[in-house]
Order: C-alpha cells, then structure tokens, then sequence
C-alpha cells in the first residue's frame, strides 16, 4: 500500500524535494540517508540524547539571552524532551557512517526538533517559518562544536559503565585471590615449568592490573570532559553571541549532568583529536590486560585430563556440536575477540584523527561509531566474564598440588646452595633419569634432609627470601 | 503482558531451561543469547543463508547414503527452503560477536531446522526424538567445518557484489578519463607545482589502479572457494561416512550456485586462516588506491574561490549548518571514512587469525563480523562514489589553464636545452620577481621565440618524449 | 688471517663451545648471537647503560648484605663503570630481536662484567671461578626483573628527551602565533572556504595541542617509574634476599639518578605490560598531532603559483633531481612518516604486550626495540621540525588577504542578519554571477553600507560575537 | 684532529657548502644526512645495489640514443660497477627514513657516481662540468621514477630469498610429518580435548599452510615486477627521449638479472601504491601462519613436567639466569616477535600508501625501510626455525599415547552409535567418577567389548569414515 504516503515538499540550497508527510526529519536528512547507505546502523541512542541535550541547553541559553523568542525556546526545549525521554528514535534516518563532518546527524536533530516544536505551536511539519532548524533550534552553533561535543559527552558516560563493569571485575577477582590464596601451583614461564606459586597470587596480579585500568579511566573522562561548544565554526565563535558562549558549557553542564568544561583554545579543539586516541588507547590498554587474563584463564583450565588442568571455569553451554560433553572457554574466548575489535577500532581512530585539515577534521563519525563501539563491546565483555566466568571458578587442588610436587622446577630454590652450575646438573639428570631432586641431592651429599626440608618448602617459595638461606646457613 | 508467554523446558547437559513455546530456537540458542550480550547485532542474513544451505545439503547428502530417514531428510530440506526464502530469521538469535568458535549460531541453525521440521512432521517444537538438532540435522557435521565454510561462502558471495562496484567505479572513471582528456592542468608532487598533466590523465591513473583492484577480486575468490566441509571436528573426518565427505562439497557448490573446492588437507584448513588475511589485505589495499583517489578529489576540488578549483563534485547536501552555501565533498569523505574502517578490521581480522591454537581457530566470529563489514561498506561506498560523485564531476578548465601559464613548473621542459643549474636559476629569478619564464630565458638570449614555442607547448609536455628537443635541436 | 684468531673453551648446560680469547661476552652470549640472526641490530647504547647500572647497583647491594664478597663486589661495580662510561660496547653482541625474554642480552651483560671483573681481580676471562655471571653478577636478580626494569629505565631516559624537544617545538610555535597574529587568512572546513582566520591563532592551536602532548608525557613517565626489580623469576621474589628486595630499588634510584619506584604488586608487574602499551599510546596520540600539522604546512606551503601559498617554509635543499628550481616541504615529510612508523610500532607494542602467557611476557625484546624506536625517532624529527621548519616559516600576507576577499565565505557573518536560506541564496548567486557578496546585498536592499561596514569586518570575524549584531541591531 | 679535514666548496640552489674534499658524496647529500637525522640507519645495501643498476643502465641507454656522451657514459658505467662490487657504501650517508620522496638518495647516488666518474676521467671531486650528477648521471631519469623502481627491485631480489627459506621450511616439515605419521596424540581444539589425531598430520598441515605462502611468492613478485622506469617526473615522461622510454626497462631488466616489465600506465605507477600493500599482506598472511605454528610449538612443548610435554625443542641455550637447567622455546618465540613487527610494518605502509596526494605519494622511504625489514626479517627468522628447532624437534611418543588413553575425547566416537545426549551423559559420568568411557558403556549394556574394540580404535578415530560403524553394524 505504498501509494498511501503522503508527501510535503521541502527545499533547500540543492533544490526541492518530497519528505513523507508525516516525518519529523526534513529534507537534509533525507539527502544524508540516500547519500550514505553505508554501515545500515542508525545513530546510537545515547548520541542522540546528548545532541539533543545540546540543542535544548541552546535554547535555554539563546532565550537568557533574548536571542530567540522565548515561545520558540519553550517548544524547542519541549521537542527535546520528548526526544531524551525516548520518543521519535526512528527519525534519526542517517547512517552512521557518513561525510560532511556529522552535519547530516546534526541537521538531522534541528530537523525533528524544529518540526515537533512546529507542530507543539500548532503549525504544520515543514513550515520553518515557525521554527526554523538553523536559525532558531541550530542559534549559536555549528556542527563543527555541536558534533565533537556530542560525541565527547557520549563517550563520557559510556566510559562510566565501563568503569562500574570493571570495578565489579575488581571485586571478582580480589575475592578469587582470597579463596585461593593457599593453592600452591606451579608457576610457568614462556611456558615451561619456573617455580612454585600460589594461584590466590595469580588472581591478585590480575586485580591489580585492572586496578590500573579503572584509574586510568579517571584520566579517559578527563580528556573527555573538555567540549568546544561555544566556537562555532572553527573554533574563532563567529556567529555566536560572547554571553552564549561563556554561559553554554555550564548550562549543559547541568542539563545533562556531566562534568563538563570548555576547551581553553576552541581553535584547536575543533580541529585537533588527539584526545580520542589517547582515550582509545587507553581502553586498548585494558583490553591487552583482559585479553592476556583471558588467554590464561584458557590455559589454566586446559583439559580436562589432557591440558594443565589446574582450575575449572563454569559450564556455560555445550561446547560441540559434535563431540558430546565437551565444555569450552567461551567467556574467555569473547573477551579475546572483543580485544581484538577494540584494538582494531583503535587504529580507525588513529587514522581518522591523523587526517585532519586545517580547521576541522571532517572524519569524527568514523572516530564516534569506533570508539562507542570499543567502550559498549568491552564493558558487556566486562559484565559476561564477571557474571559467567569469574565468580563461578574453582580449584583443582590435588592437581595442582601433584604438578608442583612432580616438577624439577623447585631446583632454583637450592640454586643459592650450591651454584648455579651444579643445580642445572642436578636438574637435568632429574630429568633424564626420573629421579626427584631431593634424591639427587642426598645421594650426592650436597645438602641434609633437614636442610632440604626447610628449602624445598613449596609455600615459602611462593614469599620473599633466599629460601631457607638463613635457617641452613 | 509478558505473564503471557507460555514457555516449554528443554534440556541440555548443562541442564533444564525454559524456552518460549513458540519458538524456534531452542535450550542451546537461548544459553548463547544470554552468554554473550555484546553487539546486540544479529548475524549476517547471507551468514543464515549459507549455514542453512549447508544443512540442507547435508539432509541430502546423508539421505542419498542411507544415513538418516528420507522422511526425516525431506522435512529438513523443506524447512532449510523456508529459511532461505527469508522465514524465521528473528529465530536466530545469537550476537555475531560470541565465544565458542560458531558453535552458537550452529546451534541456533541446527535447532530451528530441527523444531521447523518436527512441526512439518506433525511434532511439537521441542520434541527432539522426531528430528533431533545434533543427529540429524547436524549429522556429518561439527561446527569446526560448518562454520568455516558458512563463513567463505559468504565472503564469497559478497565479494561478487563489490566486483560488480568495483567494474562500475572502473566505467565511470574510463568516461571521464576521455571527457577530460583535453583538459591541461598543473601536474603537482608532493603538493608543489610539477609539470602539466592533462585531467584525463590522471582519471585514467584512477582507473588503472581499480583494474588492479577489479583483477585481485579473482584472487580473493580463489582463497574462499577452498572450504573444510566434511573435516568435522578437527579435520580428519571423525564421525563422518567416506562417502558423504566425497561428495558434501560438490553437492553444496550445486546447491549454493558458488563454485567450491574441498581444501586439500583439511586438517590445515581447519586450523589455519591466512586466508582471510590474504582476503582482507586485498580489500585493504583497494581501500587504499580508493581513499588516495577520495583525497584528491577533495584537493582538486578545494574551494570554490580559496582552494585549487580545478574541478566540481557534483552538490549533494547542504554543508554546514552555519554557513550557508557551503558545499562538502561528503562523498569522498564517507569513502575515507570506510577505507579507515576496512583498515582497522584488518587488524581485528589479523589478530584473530594469529590467534588460533592446535587444531582449531576459536576466533573466527569476530573474523567473520569484520571481514563481511569490510567488504560490504566498501561495495556501498564504492556505489554511492560512482552513483553521487564521479559520474557527476565536471571540470575548470578555465581555472586548469590559467594555474599552468601562472605556473613556474614548466621551466623543466627548459632543462634539457639550457642544463639543470641554469635552470634552477631562472626559476628562482622568475619567483621572485614575478617575471614569466620565457621573458626571462629570452632577456638572457638562452633560446629564440621560435624555440620557445615548440618548448613550452603544454599539451606537448604531458607526453614522452624530450619536448622539442628535435625540433629545437 | 681468521686462523690466527685464538679461543678458550666454555661451557653452559648445553655443552662447550670456543669463545674467542680475547671477547668478554662468554658461551651464552655466542649462543644467543647465533640463535637471533634477525635485526642485524645490537641493543640499543642506553639499555646497554641501564643494565649495567643495574648489575652495579645490585652487587652494591649484595654487598651491603654481606651476600657477596667486597673484593668481588668492588670489581664488580669498577666494571660496570667502565661500561657506564663507554667502554666494551662492542662486546654486546646479541641481536635487539631475539628469543628468551631477554635472557641472552642478561647473560651478556653478566658474562661482559664477569669477565671484566675476573680481569681486573687479575685473572683470566672465562675461569668463572673467580666471578661468576650467575652466582655474583646475577645475585638476587633474574631475567624476569632485570629485563623489563632496564626496558623501564631506558624508557624514562628517552622521553626526557622527548620532553626537551616538545617544549623547543611549544616554544617555537607560541612565537610564530605571535609574529602572525595580525595575518587574517581565510579558514578552511572540509577543505572547502569557511570563515576567516588569523594565520596566528592557527599557530597557536597546534601550540595548544603540543601542550597536551607535554602534559601527557608526565603520564607516561609515571607509568615507566614503577619497576619490577626485586621480583626475581615471577615476582614472589625467590632467591632474593627480603633485606635485598626492600633497598635494591632506592639504591637503583641512585645510582641511575631516575625517579624509580618498586612496583605494588611484583607478580602483575611481570606478567602485565599494559604500560608499555599506554606509553606508546601516548606516543602515537602526540604524533598524530604532529603529523596533522605537518600536513597543514604542507598544504598551507603548497605552490609556490598553484596551490594555497599562504606561508613559505624555508628551503632545505633541492626538491628534484629533474625538476629545477623546485622545492619541496621535505621537513613536514620526514614527520609524517615518522608519524605512520609510531603508530605502526604501537601495533606491534600492542600485540606483543597480548601475547604474554602466565607468569611471564616473553615478548619485551621487541616492546624494547620498538618503543625506543619510536620514543627517539619522534624526537628527532621534532627537533629537525623546530630547527629546519618552524622556525624559518614566513607569512605570504598579501596572498592571504586577497583569499579572504576573494571568498565568498564571509557570507556566513551575514547569515544571523538575513537568515540562513537568504543568505544561502545569495552565496549561490555569488558563485554563479561572480559578483561580489557586499554588492548582491545591496542590490536587494537587505543591509546598508554602514551596517555592511561593521559586519564585514574581516578581524571581527575571527573573534567570538555575533559580528557587529549590536552594531547594526 | 679534526682540523686537518679539507674540505671543497660545493653550490647549489640553497647556496654555497663546504664537502669534506675526499667525499664522493656532494653537496645535497650533507645537506639531506642534516635535514634527517632520525634513525641513524643508512640506506639498505641492496637498495644502493639497485639504484646504481638504475644508473648504469640509464648511461648505457642514454648513450646508444646519442643522448650523452661515450666518454662520460663509459665513466659512469665503471663507477657504478665499482658501487655493485661493493665499493664506496660509506659515501651513502642519508637516513633511510628521509622526507623529499627519495630525492636525497637518489641525488646521494647521482653525485656519488658523478664524483667517481669525473676522478675516473683524470678530473677533480665536485667539478661538476665533466659529469654532472643531474644532467649526465640522472639524464632522462627523475626521482618519481627512479626511486620506485630502485624500491621495486630491491623488495623483489629480497623476497627471491624469503622464498628459498620458506621452501626449506616445507621440506622440514614435511620430513617430521612423516617421521611423526604414526604417533597419536590427543587433538584439542579451544584448548579442550577433541579427538585423536597424529603428531604426523599436525606437521603436514604445517607444511600446507606454508606451501600456500610459497605460492603467494609468485603473486608478490609479480606485484614487484612491473616498474615505471621512464615515467619521469609524474608518469608522463617529460624530458625522457621516446626511444629511451622504451628500451629503459629491458635494459634495466638485463643489467639486473630481474624479469621485470614497465608498468602500462605509468601516472597510475607513480602515485598508486597499492602493489607494496599487497606485498605486505602476502608477508604478513604468512607470518600469521608462522606464528599460529610458532605458538603451537610453544604449547605442545610446554612442561617438561607440568605442561603437555607432548614434543621437545631442541635446546639451543639456557633458558634462565636463575633458574638452572630451564630450556625455553627460543627460536618460536623470536618468530612470533617477528611476526608481530611485520603486522607492525604493514600498517606502517599501509598508512604511508594511503596518503600519496595528486601525481605523487611522497612516502616510500619509510615503505621501503619497513617493507624490506619484513621481508628480510622473516627470512632469517625462518632459516634459524628451520635450521635451530624443527629439525631437531623429537615427539615423546609415551606421553602422547598416555593423554590419549586417558582422555574422555574418545566419546566422540561412540556418538554416532548411541546419540548425542546419551554420549555427553556417559561423558560427565566419565568426568566425574574418572571411570573410563569404556567401562561405563559395557556397564550401561550399550556396546559390545567386540564392538568397542572396533570402535575406540584410535588411529582409526584419525581418519575419514564413522569409525567403525560398518563393522559393528
């Protein structure tokens, strides 16, 4: 029944055009939508809320300072309203992968609000005479400082689920570190068997890298914090009132309830992105440390009668379509894979900031669309490890315990002993022969059963100290 | 009304849960669903497409050697048909980014087909002694080999599409290449004045660069045609009949219409992704020769009245929502903005096939989820670069001409005839104190008018050949 | 004459070998330098200091502790000195890319100093009997903490002189923003004609974005101070002294004269290298800003007849070996290269840093060697920008003016008077007719001389305020 | 005694300079080595090598075209002859990374060979009149034609090397496929146990991973071979003599011994450079395959006693300065760190190939500096794989067998003939009680001891066909 739609022709600087009749978008946005039928994804709600956020702060402060009329002010931040409060989503038509620098997205917004706020004032949609999406809802702005700052609050409170996923993830793990704290392991390095640890260690090293990463998401936000709104075009504020721009950053401050400040130099921060590389490095940063816990966690649980073996992770599903009762890591595995994504969109980034020209880098919606995606896709990644993977791990004590007992690794501890020439002797004929080290040792009259019942203590490997030095002196 | 929805339990070895009646999907789906939050995006529809026509393949491939019931086979190919055509695609309800290496969305697979025959066979969904997701329709079958080959398939398939972008892309540049051809312009290296070179030059350069592109397609689709179908679990077959690992692949090319290949061994080819690698780099590589091309024409047409100027890009949308009249280069600009994209899924798709260990790849989701982004928003970007900008690209030729008689680049045409010290001090004179090149060689009786008119013919100058040497000789 | 070279003999676990008479690198050293024929490279001369200092520092220690004898202790530290100061750096001879997580370039410096010491005690190199590698030189340390915290200091080291150079290039730009303040020049979005600028405050914003760089690098040396010295094989610190383990950092402090500190938590800190990863995070965000601008410069110097030629950079040398006269912004080039060589480093950072596996990261070798590597050539190429580059820039004042009168960008400062749709139209028509923006407006009657006066104020434009709105309300 | 240095005064168009007198290098190579000094690396020799081919071949051609003199030509074909033998290296003094697009090296080699040839004709170093570095040595030649073309060849005659490596890498592979064809061992996939599988077939697939990256030689130096020598300055061959376009390359193709051909359109071959893209994916594609075995050999050989310890690395050297008789996996793990650097230099080439602009990319030095290191560091690193572990890598047969009959992997098998769900029930019954599989199946009277001897065969289990089905029946 496609013949029913009703249009209204509108018209801009390329010419007219037929919008449905009953769309709160116009005629830009229609452009935009056939211009980039790119990635097939819409704009993310919480850009929306935080580009609309923008437009009724602009209202707000357009109106304090007589610069619109004060019933045109009154529908625009209405039309906002409605918008932050859910409604009219489907009228952000633009792809979110687009040209012109976010103006589609941010003549997409001035579109719908000015035609709701049209339509509050008992107008028709489409008649800007009423409420005009540039002069009256776009007053005192450019996509230029109204698109980096949407983008940069949106960021921002992405960030701060983030940081809640991860403190939890935190919690995971201290209380892991806990429970384990007397399971004595072997300790691996490059693989090959080193010396004894105990694994309550392994999960503390963990936290504390995460720790890291949740005080390096304080600095993340903080780079984030600093919007251009105020300078319009190209940072000189040209065509915005010297009030409005002293008053715009704090009114949107407490309108959407973000600590935000305005730039020092609006120049540069129109054109400079620099600060989303280092806020996607440093989420690559974390997503190294979670991907190496990842990659651990996988090992450590190998099996479960051929791999090491050492710790179970909850069943979460069937592993195998085809080999029947067979478990698999497929926590850890999504966790790999998201830090592969972030670590991928990280280089977008990179590249889309590096071209900038002159007084604007036109790539930011690449840069938007990356960065919300690593920030989301972590922080789910975050709340699935914690939720089905970390609370429920156990021990397999014996097992660990055996592997320790088992091992020639415990030769470094008799090291300070006898040399270190003498104890790689000693280790390689353990190996070839089978012989435990302690045999090995008595047999060769190097050192007493007592002396090597204090030295070769597997607990008092895992602390501090020359072991047994003092007691065997 | 959600108390409305009736649920029925099934079971699994993790244990019971309960499943909305109504649906498709069944105990293992709904696990996966839950396990892994992340995208919040369905997989691919051509992604459905393959796997469901590897299940119907298999239901006869399996029936044709006896090894499941016709009646069973048949109810399976009809409801893989139903899928195909576009049926039940909310039933597939996993994230493309999961854990498990694809056993998810074959699970998700094998149990629709399952309950949509069990309900063709007169059962009730759930029922899994009528058709059961893993004997049945999975029979012959792991996720180690269907997921694979699901996943080249439709690579495949897509990378069709972008070969026919690609082949339009290449007309449209040919068509401008001979429209501009005598257009004289100012040849620029490393952005500083050169020596001329006609408009249809360098779109002819365009041109040859995308039938590169055009003729590594046939490569890329030489690596997806190798598939691992009937390796199963690990690649040697376990659990599989001879005979249908024979003849699965030649079915499933009849089936699908897509010329495939079974991989040689097919233990490396379950384990051992290069391919995609190669795959990508080739889509990465045309991104590169088409984000290059995007950059100049954003340069060639910077302006109208401050920039080069050489040529238009046909006005798409307004370009700023503060400055009136402007006009963005968005279509180059989107076109960038991709090429970032494809180059940072790259690397995504780089690492997860690092990643693999012993016998299988695990990452192959995320593999999947970049490399089908890649190569469609290229073949989109390439669509709307043809459709919205060069085929609507018009020159200044006034402008071309009067920068190359404006030009001090032509004095190495001079070269030859007066040697290159000679030459360069001309030059300097010339920037300097503004006087033509031919004013200043004629003041200092280097070469006659006559001379100089043979030389400094521009058209001469962008073909082989010392220009006027003979001539002058 | 090679048969006239004489060797000893060595012996390590792995069996004897020749050791050329005269060498102070021993049997492990040789190994290592045939096992890694890769670079080609030796270690970098800092990280040959580092490990030395802590070699000094630790025998020092151990010697305070009564560990190790004073007579060796003291030819110990007499040793390394000689190191310190320039002496045997030939005698590093394994490759800056090897295997062994560093163990090869340990075991070189602990055989070099050896072999030193034995010598100055009056012995022969190779009778270990006298000082040994492992048992003195070693004493208390491990590879595991000697490796990353050499990488750290060195690190530190570079950065600082990273620092020195950012400030010259902050320095440098702050004086040109001065000296070009009163250059009105036209600003450019998209590459398309905006508004007008002043050539200063473009200076001055890339000043502003160095300043974030500097700001960052007190980040990221923060992140290199904290060291995993005292740690040993995994971080439990065994076969260290706890009296060792609590000074040997305040000692190191000392002796290197860098503000160290002991990591928290030494089993993450050997395990976790995610700052290594943040560090070049911050690296690539400040080149991303260098290369942005270098690509303004080059833009802004493009020419000298027929591209923007707003600003001349200084000449360096010829631009052609065929094209004379030519000049080319081969500064601004050299920085964006080194640009694209960070941001490829920090992939291979990243990746590395991922690829640690449990109580250990084996992959420091190539963090090391490209971390430095991008800490030093970035600094290099900022001190060739400041001194070849920046510092030499003039202003083509004239060429700038005549742009921002000939645009039609100014437009935008009569949009808030007239409207957007007017204001569009009459930009359109300018481009058409070629008439001058003033004229049209008062041909239609829209503004008066007077008011056209203020308004078109090309300075006022490049500063907030809606032009000369109170003006001519 | 640095004042006993003489030095001649050189000119150019920058000004006057002095040149150490003995220098072969002249006045525009100091001035390049001063302008960047950012890696303190010089030019790699072979790419000297390939440009003074170049050279060679320009004087030959130009000659028999009459063009330049015998006299000079045969002077500068002897002094170019002299640089391929391997004199004079020392006079390259420009930095490998270096900003002009190559105009430093390729004047660096104009003036060595200018110098040589004028001492050669009894005249004085920098008496430019006899031979001149840019009208004689550079005749019919620019930077934009010889630089990509000295590039081209060197990446082909290196990859001609990477070639031979990975050859001998397949046949070592191959040998242990076979030498290990009848151990069994337990397959594991996402680290869990899966079926049986032989060591031989984990090797084979080694080999076929690699025989696909030997194949894709051929494409990378097909990639190479097409040059565009005779371009000129931006392809259009201005100042080069027709009859010299043609026969350059052919010349050049005998001179060097290469195969190579002259790109078709050469504006396209001077500013696209996708083909080094392409080249890099190839390297990379297979360094992703090197590092997945690379890493595969690090977990199969992990242990000796807590790990999998399924194969044993020969011992190349110790693996630890505190930890006696540890044996690390050297050789894979300085593969995988090469592995990571060349992902790293993709993405540096990647970025320098995007942002050529107009009829020139100005960025090929750092693309040859990168791509040469991939290339060249992956041949050695596969020459050491080979020559250093595979070679001597030895199974532990006992070990292998004992995993297998221990592992609860073998249900697979059973499968087909009891279904799925009963399978995973006996599955975790397995698991939990350490009952083996077998025992429980007779216990459950669901197969014979007849049947299962058939059924649980494990060579069987690693090959095609449903183990056993026919025969149990």
């Amino acid at each position: 029944m496609r013949e029913q739609i009703n249009y209204r022709i509108e018209k801009d600087s390329i010419g007219e055009k037929r919008v449905p009749e009953d769309a709160y978008y116009g005629v830009q946005s229609l452009r935009a939508s056939e211009n980039f039928p790119i990635s097939g994804t819409a704009m993310h709600s919480e850009m929306i809320v935080s580009i609309v956020e923008i437009k009724k702060t602009s209202a707000i402060t357009n109106c304090e300072l007589g610069l619109i009329d004060k019933k045109i002010a009154e529908a625009i931040v209405k039309a906002c309203d409605e918008v932050i409060s859910g409604k009219f989503r489907e009228q952000f038509i633009v792809d979110q992968i687009q040209g012109g620098a976010g103006t589609s997205i941010n003549m997409n917004a001035n579109e719908v609000v000015a035609n709701r706020a049209i339509e509050l004032l008992g107008g028709e949609k489409g008649d800007y005479s009423l409420v005009n999406p540039n002069d009256h809802v776009n007053c005192g702005q450019s996509t230029n400082d109204v698109f980096p700052t949407c983008g940069r609050m949106t960021v921002y409170k992405l960030l701060k689920k983030l940081e809640i996923q991860l403190k939890r993830l935190y919690e995971a793990l201290i209380k892991k570190s806990a429970e384990f704290d007397d399971v004595i392991k072997m300790g691996r390095t490059q693989l090959q068997d080193a010396v004894p640890i105990r694994l309550g260690q392994e999960f503390k090293a963990y936290s504390a890298a995460v720790e890291r990463d949740i005080s390096r998401m304080q600095r993340a936000k903080d780079e984030m914090r600093y919007v251009n709104l105020g300078g319009t075009a190209i940072g000189t504020g040209i065509n915005a009132d010297e009030q409005y721009i002293q008053r715009i950053v704090q009114n949107l401050a407490k309108i959407s309830g973000l600590n935000l400040m305005q730039a020092f130099d609006l120049v540069d921060a129109t054109q400079n992105l620099d600060g989303y590389v280092v806020v996607s490095g440093i989420i690559k940063s974390c997503s190294v440390n979670l991907s190496k816990m990842a990659n651990d966690l996988r090992l450590m649980s190998s099996g479960p009668r051929t791999g090491l073996g050492e710790i179970n992770l909850p069943p979460k599903q069937n592993g195998s379509s085809i080999m029947p009762g067979k478990i698999n890591p497929v926590i850890p595995e999504v966790v790999n894979q998201v830090a592969f994504n972030v670590i991928g969109n990280d280089l977008t980034i990179t590249m889309a900031a590096e071209a900038g020209q002159l007084e604007l880098n036109a790539f930011e919606p690449i840069i938007f669309y990356k960065l919300l995606q690593s920030v989301e896709t972590i922080t789910y990644a975050v709340e699935t490890l914690v939720d089905n993977c970390i609370e429920g791990i156990t021990a397999n004590r014996e097992r660990c315990k055996f592997l320790v007992e088992n091992s020639v690794g415990i030769i470094t501890a008799i090291c300070p002993h006898v040399g270190y020439m003498k104890a790689a002797e000693i280790a390689k004929t353990a190996l070839n022969t089978g012989k435990p080290i302690r045999t090995l040792i008595i047999e060769e009259g190097l050192l007493s059963e007592e002396q090597l019942d204090i030295i070769l203590n597997t607990e008092a490997m895992t602390k501090p100290g020359i072991t047994g030095k003092a007691a065997v002196g």
